[in-house]
């Protein structure tokens, strides 16, 4: 029997994002229980998303990333705030949990009836030959924050390791401090859990903006003289002044794994529907945790501040209102990065973890502006769009471009959450006024093109073979042609105006591809040419989806 | 039977939105189709929706506004396209139409397969004395902008009549313009399909800008001296040198009307779930149509192009690939427009239609910024979200401020479709990274607010009551109470940091309303009070809801 909310002790491990939001939502739910907040480092419930803005100066005031504190805590939520204070041990049975101050080294046993572990995660910081050099730092702390920022002042060459959502913004932040950038990453591609070709426009960011960007190579020691020396896998060396590492985060899972908690193969702590562990007055929430996937319900786990908040407010429901707590819905990892003028993000699954986990799927890649191109300020925004072949429903989408990425992936994100359909997405009826949308959203047009991909009006392809029996149909204008020249020659180039009468030109024995810049002139001519009895399919986006967002890929008025 | 689709005819009356949509459709399912394309005006397939900003300049280039010709859209999809032509009368039993040239006058029967009316709506020009004035104008075509245009070259004074979305838009464009302008609605709010509490920062904005506002007053006629008089219903006088009439519009159905095909009560042709009118073989399409509302079912039409380009594009699925088409899901009637730096725009339903058609609802309102606070940048927004108190079903919502409107407007669209409910909105997974959202976006804190409410944790209310027997408590900061006063005195001012201290200030036995600027700690203070026997209730939305949003009512650091 649970107690009576009355004299509820409820104690929190970890005080940043969801252990502070589940103390605070406890409180509304029960002035009278004892909340005890437990944090490691020196500060609660800061904006740990805000770090590198500060770095790099974006965001001026360190105060605006760490607006509470233990005496306003306690003054607003009356909350019993201990920082600088580490959990060391749980003692199950006797439902208390051993605290260590790491000031005075003393040690306490406090009482709990309900546990919340939200420890976080801890950066990777690999046994690496030379990795104790006090110039390379990793960043989850405002203090590793005020390190890095001090360490920066003198730094004249700065190398990022990992090209994930930190190390982009960190190393855009360091550009805008003037720093010489090299940006290295083990993959062969920025933001890993895109698909690569949907990182292209970032990766073109990066370069534009003078970083040096290597892909396709790891850290693999480094060399602590008078200068840094970053040695890679390639046997490629990079002097810096200051170093980041940024190459991802294990869940800091220690205590939970010590008292028996249930763990998921890569240490997260597990949870049911309820962020209830194995033992079910344990709680846990944030990164890390495993939970499961919004759309297959495998296990899943997310190391992002949005579900941390959300799920720290459902550990509160479901200690102090348990008949209004509703199980969490699922792990979307929505997420999204600005890298200078660039923005791109994904919801849901990528083409490659579907590939990965043989899940069967379709995809296309649709171009548009942000909105109505007729309205001054249009920008190039490019989306990619997954989907079961079987039900038609939406499993993922990544974007990407100049504006208005943020808006589709939220558009996409709530599509995932009610389940719709690429039917549902070619139907959805979206804000338009010229400021802000077209008549057509990008949405609504993947809707279409991924609908005409399922009903066999098209048939999409994501490269151009280089099988010599395809006959290349470039329907882009003769200008376009000259100063984008595709990398393999076109057997033809015909604009679409021009393309009823100059059929003649292909070889109906034999298959066609059309290509065009941004995937839909390609497409009108893919369905004149599979109508006169070829074998036609389309390059699904365009060649766009190669080069640069400011490319000129727009067909002037034909 | 249908014919076979390599010999249909099709034949279009409007080449605007639906109309161009459909023929273009067509096009791609059937390359051998006759389709034929009239159009009433000299005009086809231009972006009417960027009438008002060319008008203003903003839009700089006329060329951008109409890029098809009769010519490239016989070159690009083969149309027969018939300008300056209308159709006059529809012999069903025939299949034919009966077309006139409005430059020969000739006439001529047109056979069809089948046909689409996509007539489009006149704008209203009730027949006033003086009306007939040629400094009098309405914005549907190219010509009448074009006729603005050339008559604002002169104009000091403009008047417009009409405070719905062009009217605003044509508000706007004749300040950048410089003109001085004046602004009559009939309705005592701006933005009629809104609720009038969320149309008071657009209110704000055009008298911020110079905009002379009269609400509640209609035009009764106009004196058409060397100076053109306005006379209005209160009897109050405008002189202007052009007037812009954007009271509403009609749909232009007088051919479907005289050809016996079903109407609504309201003039708009009826159509099923397929665009099909009263005869199977006729389609009709935007805005001169009466389909269903997305969330009742109910009859409802929309003149907005959204819906009429998809509905025209599911009219040719219906004729030319039957088995592909899905049907209309229905409207939910999302807008938004910009007014200088403030939008404001609605999804669904709004409360006074939920009032007026007896529908049991509830609501709230809730204010954030349109990204995290912290971040440079960080914008007001405030969101109205109504839902079904039996089922959670969200019902509508409408938002408006200084950034970040149309992403929520088509996250709730979406959500709409999907028919989620305001548990659903509670746990949304959307892209947070600081410059783009929060942890907790504004969409999860209208469905955490609305969850409140609903499970009984708070007890919002709109408006400040003037019984004295309720105790008003403002949490505000003491430098805000001072700056804003409310509109009737509290009865305390606590700063939630102290209101645990200082509960005895407040009579146990008498209900009490908490107030702040946001919302938010007034809620906050609310749980404090409930918790502690108080009979509690709390401000939906802060007082900012009924003040510009550039007011200081953001809580300092407590």
């Amino acid at each position: 029997m649970q107690k009576p909310s009355s004299s509820l002790r409820l104690v929190i491990v970890g005080g940043v994002a969801a252990g502070a939001s589940a103390a605070a939502r406890a409180r509304r739910l029960s002035e009278s229980a004892s909340i005890i907040l437990l944090e490691r480092g020196p500060d609660v419930s800061f904006a740990n998303c805000g770090l590198p803005y500060y770095v790099g100066g974006e965001i001026a005031q360190r105060a605006a990333l760490a607006v509470q504190t233990p005496q306003t805590l306690k003054a607003l939520l009356n909350l019993d705030v201990r920082t600088s204070t580490e959990a060391v041990a749980i003692d199950r049975p006797g439902k208390r949990v051993q605290v260590r101050s790491l000031g005075s080294g003393t040690t306490e046993w406090l009482p709990y009836d309900n546990l919340l572990l939200a420890p976080g995660a801890v950066p990777l910081r690999p046994a690496l030959p030379g990795i104790d050099d006090a110039r390379i730092f990793t960043l989850r702390s405002l203090q590793d924050m005020d390190r890095i920022k001090a360490a920066a002042v003198e730094a004249k060459r700065v190398a990022v390791i990992g090209a994930g959502f930190i190390g982009l913004e960190m190393a855009e932040q360091f550009v805008r401090l003037g720093k010489q950038v090299t940006l290295v990453e083990l993959l062969d591609q920025v933001l890993p859990p895109l698909d690569k070709p949907m990182t292209l426009f970032i990766e073109d960011e990066l370069r534009r903006h003078g970083i040096d960007l290597i892909l396709g190579d790891g850290i693999e020691s480094f060399d602590c003289g008078a200068a840094l020396t970053c040695r890679l896998k390639s046997a490629r060396r990079i002097e810096a002044d200051l170093v980041v590492l940024s190459i991802g985060v294990r869940p800091d899972s220690a205590l939970a794994r010590d008292a028996g908690l249930a763990l998921g193969p890569r240490g997260h702590i597990r949870v049911n529907e309820f962020m209830q562990t194995s033992d079910p007055d344990i709680y846990a929430a944030g990164d890390a945790i495993e939970s499961n996937d919004l759309v297959t319900g495998d296990p899943a786990s997310v190391p992002l501040g949005g579900p941390a908040n959300r799920q720290g407010r459902l550990v509160a429901d479901h200690i102090f209102a348990p008949t209004l707590a509703k199980p969490w819905p699922g792990l979307l990892g929505t997420a999204i990065v600005r890298v200078f003028d660039v923005s791109a993000g994904l919801t849901g699954w990528s083409e490659k973890r579907l590939r990965a986990a043989g899940r069967p799927y379709r995809t296309i890649t649709v171009n548009d502006s942000q909105h109505a191109g007729y309205f001054p300020g249009a920008k190039p925004i490019i989306l990619k769009l997954l989907w079961d072949p079987e039900t038609g429903r939406v499993l993922g989408a990544q974007a990407a471009g100049l504006a208005g990425v943020d808006k589709r992936l939220d558009v996409l994100a709530t599509a995932l959450a009610g389940k719709l359909t690429i039917d549902d997405l070619a139907q959805l009826e979206l804000a338009y006024a010229p400021p802000f949308g077209a008549a057509k959203d990008i949405v609504n047009l993947a809707g279409f093109a991924a609908c005409n991909t399922r009903d066999g009006l098209v048939t999409p392809v994501e490269t151009l073979q280089d099988d010599p029996n395809v006959q290349i149909l470039d329907v882009r204008p003769p200008a376009l042609v000259q100063s984008h020249p595709l990398p393999r020659p076109a057997t033809a180039n015909i604009p679409l105006a021009a393309l009823r009468l100059r059929l003649g030109e292909l070889d109906r024995s034999r298959p066609v591809v059309t290509v065009c810049a941004l995937g839909k002139t390609a497409y009108f001519a893919a369905r004149i040419l599979a109508q006169n009895g070829f074998q036609v399919s389309c390059l699904t986006g365009g060649i766009r989806a190669h080069w640069d967002p400011r490319s000129p890929a727009k067909l002037p008025t034909p």
